[in-house]
């Protein structure tokens, strides 16, 4: 009997993936290959499809099966323990909350777009009040539900079991070392990277692929406006775009390969089911940030990128080991949240952090979000933006639903891709060899093993991440790689 | 009250449009853009979707609010008289028959695939005995439900109203008619086409797609291993491919060009409504065929035709209108439906529905099928296939759960296409010049009054047609066009 109700919700579960797996799909149709006219259709079935798997999910039938259904071994518990959790987090809002939230974020979404080119934050401003407001109400029901404050509620969509007391100690620890460390290392204006034609650049991406171990047979690569990845395991989009520096594009598809390699190693076993899936946005942008800041950026991935440059372009296009890893490791100071070096980042991070994390408690009053913004950065940057579009109109996160809290996962991303690395690192002893031969089955073997496959077994980004290398979550790993990296001999 | 039924329907069948058209994106996709390893999870999604659309057309809440419903016009009428159809059609067969069926069809379509490159029947047989099993039980079934013979019941499915005695009369005409002409008219081999690079082939093609009224900025141009198309009318995917002959990748582009403007023109008003649809598959394949026949293969276009290729291949690939129009009219029997003019395609089709008709109502055992089909081709056409891939084996519908008495819909599509261009041309007096200076908006605008924005307002092809040229379909323009166009002179 119980285990009848265990079966329906495995069948109601691959329902429900197969249904946000079609919204993916169009998802990416719209971002890559619609015509300009298809645009609000494909908005309205991606709307009808997520709220046919949100009801689904939240159906009557859902409740009595998940309190009846018992697990007969531990993935099957697991699997089971992230079925209650979704529905936990699905049924804390109301569905017309649900509702109204959406169309308070395309509002604001639309209003964001035609401000940000102008830097016009006054044209901003009432959309994002109106959206806070949805933002906040949120935070609270759902807090209320799930016993927790409401950014921790908020939390537990991007990073379950993610609280915000040890994202505060950690942030405190980086804003107190890397802006020295910044002002060690930092270089002049960017020297300038590989540059090449389009359709060769695609060439060294496929290749690039394929050396990761995401042959075409199973991976695709197209263009959009920003990268991103999309897709099953079978079925892998990647994109990136060729609007930026060449090289750009180039480190774009290799970080989108780390994305595209973990959703590729998740549990083959348990694909349709919640426990198949990737374990939240801390670890995604771990396993991203892993292939192209730990890896790619290395000295030993430079010599092979250099020979992938001049297979392509000849000794027109050559160039050395060391001019490239001066690039990758360039360090200086800009406004730019996504044109940011590895050094910088935590802290665009960290100024991000602050001002939503005071606007949600209502300490910082959204009329003041410019100039808190602007000081955050001049205090941990020691750059003063001259334009909101250079500073807090630079993201579209605040007018999205799932955007907020959500920023902190791209820094400690970085700390665990850190972490991951260094225990990588101390297992595999000639990986900086393979890396120079362009042999990345080691480094993606082990993280299969330890992080991949997986999936969701272990219930929070802390838990895997102690399984795989001892320990939870904190800044060593980070802070020790930066040191060998940056500031080599010199402390 | 009445009213709020009406309102909730529309609402449903707007969320089962959404469901159909994400299904249909992905099937576009699978068929063009999809890694090779992501087929069968795109086909597991597909089959979701589609089901989940069938349980919301089928569930509880729509028989009663069909039965209470009431329209205030005539356009919402026919909205709740094709509701009330599709209603009837998806409830005529028990949930677990559809699903054995569907079972049924793809492991006889794996078989299919693989006996027809060896043209192994007896490899087929078994698979299209048990499959054919299925279609006499759902023909039978709907039938019952619906007060029809069998083959009419299979009929309602693609052409609504469309009847088997009408078709026999018709198709009588035809066999009496047609050989004599090809007689008559036959040429030796068939004349080389236009040749060219794919590339620059592509680009004649978006200029035809621009000039039949598809810009890019609505419309989009693929590579598949059979041309297609799919979409909606902002968001329209046409496919070809380049594999045959070159010009034939642009007259399959032309053909499809004319499914694609019918998706366009249909009434916007009622986008995500059944009344908002194509009127069937002979009124499909009649705007496809009025394209690719009447209006391109005509002496006026192949002026504009001819132009085309000199802007694209210079003076290398210059083509003068007359060698283009004899090889566009070029007559010869061969064994290809596929390849087949349109002298000869008509008895293609007829071969076919006397072979399906006999089998569904048991006059012909399967085991019989190739002699019979080659019998019925070297009485219609004069020549004997050497092999079942050159015979029986070479379709796929007879593998397709929605391809039994389908094939009857290509040439009455073609009967259809001709009967609205007579009335047409009759209406337009200038269209041969207008064709000639690859000027489409004439004809658009008039296909567009009389046959696309009219979506399902009226309950059959036949009702559409009698509102378009004043009577129902019959053979007499498709006769009358045949000799204006082959036999002008001999008669």
């Amino acid at each position: 009997m119980e285990n009848d109700a265990y079966q329906r919700l495995v069948q109601q579960f691959a329902t429900i993936q197969d249904l946000n797996s079609a919204a993916n799909t169009l998802d990416w149709y719209a971002r890559t290959k619609a015509p300009k006219a298809a645009q609000p259709g494909l908005g309205s079935q991606i709307a009808t499809l997520r709220r046919q798997a949100h009801e689904l999910l939240v159906g009557p039938k859902s409740a009595d099966d998940l309190a009846a259904a018992e697990a007969r071994e531990p993935w099957e518990a697991a699997n089971l323990r992230e079925m209650r959790r979704q529905h936990r987090l699905a049924t804390a809002l109301p569905a017309e909350f649900v509702e109204a939230q959406a169309l308070a974020a395309s509002r604001a979404q639309l209003v964001w777009e035609r401000a940000r080119p102008e830097g016009d934050f006054t044209a901003f401003l009432p959309a994002l009040k109106e959206f806070l407001g949805h933002v906040r109400d949120r935070a609270r029901i759902q807090g209320q539900v799930l016993g927790l404050s409401p950014y921790d509620a908020l939390l537990e969509s991007h990073d379950p079991g993610r609280r915000n007391a040890s994202i505060t100690s950690m942030f405190g620890e980086l804003e107190t070392v890397l802006p020295g460390i910044v002002d060690r290392v930092r270089g002049g204006p960017k020297p300038a990277g590989p540059t090449g034609k389009k359709k060769r650049l695609k060439r060294v991406a496929r290749r690039m692929m394929t050396m990761i171990g995401l042959p075409t047979t199973h991976a695709r690569l197209d263009t959009s406006s920003h990268p991103f990845t999309a897709g099953r395991p079978e079925d892998i989009r990647i994109t990136t775009r060729y609007s930026g520096a060449p090289g750009e594009a180039l480190m774009a598809v290799l970080h989108e390969c780390g994305h595209a390699l973990y959703i590729a190693g998740l549990p083959a076993a348990w694909r349709q089911q919640p426990v198949g899936a990737a374990r939240g946005m801390t670890a995604h942008e771990s396993q991203s940030l892993l292939i192209e800041m730990l890896a790619c950026r290395s000295r030993g991935f430079a010599v092979h990128y250099a020979r992938l440059l001049r297979d392509e372009f000849g000794e027109e296009g050559a160039w050395d080991p060391d001019r490239l890893h001066a690039v990758l490791t360039h360090v200086q100071p800009g406004f730019m949240r996504v044109e940011a070096d590895e050094v910088t980042y935590p802290l665009h991070i960290i100024i991000r952090y602050r001002c939503e994390t005071a606007m949600l408690d209502g300490t910082l009053d959204p009329a003041d979000l410019p100039d808190a913004f602007d000081d955050a950065m001049a205090a941990l940057l020691g750059i003063r933006p001259g334009n909101p579009r250079e500073g807090c109109l630079q993201d579209p996160h605040w007018t999205l639903v799932e955007g907020w809290a959500y920023f902190p996962t791209y820094a400690l991303g970085a700390l665990m891709a850190a972490q991951l690395a260094e225990t990588m690192w101390a297992a595999l002893p000639g990986l900086d060899g393979d890396l120079a031969r362009g042999d990345f089955a080691p480094l993606a073997g082990w993280l299969r093993e330890n992080v991949h496959s997986r999936g969701c077994f272990d219930p929070s980004s802390d838990a895997l991440l102690e399984h795989a290398t001892g320990r939870p979550l904190d800044t060593g790993a980070f802070l020790r790689h930066l040191e060998r990296r940056y500031l080599p001999g010199r402390s």
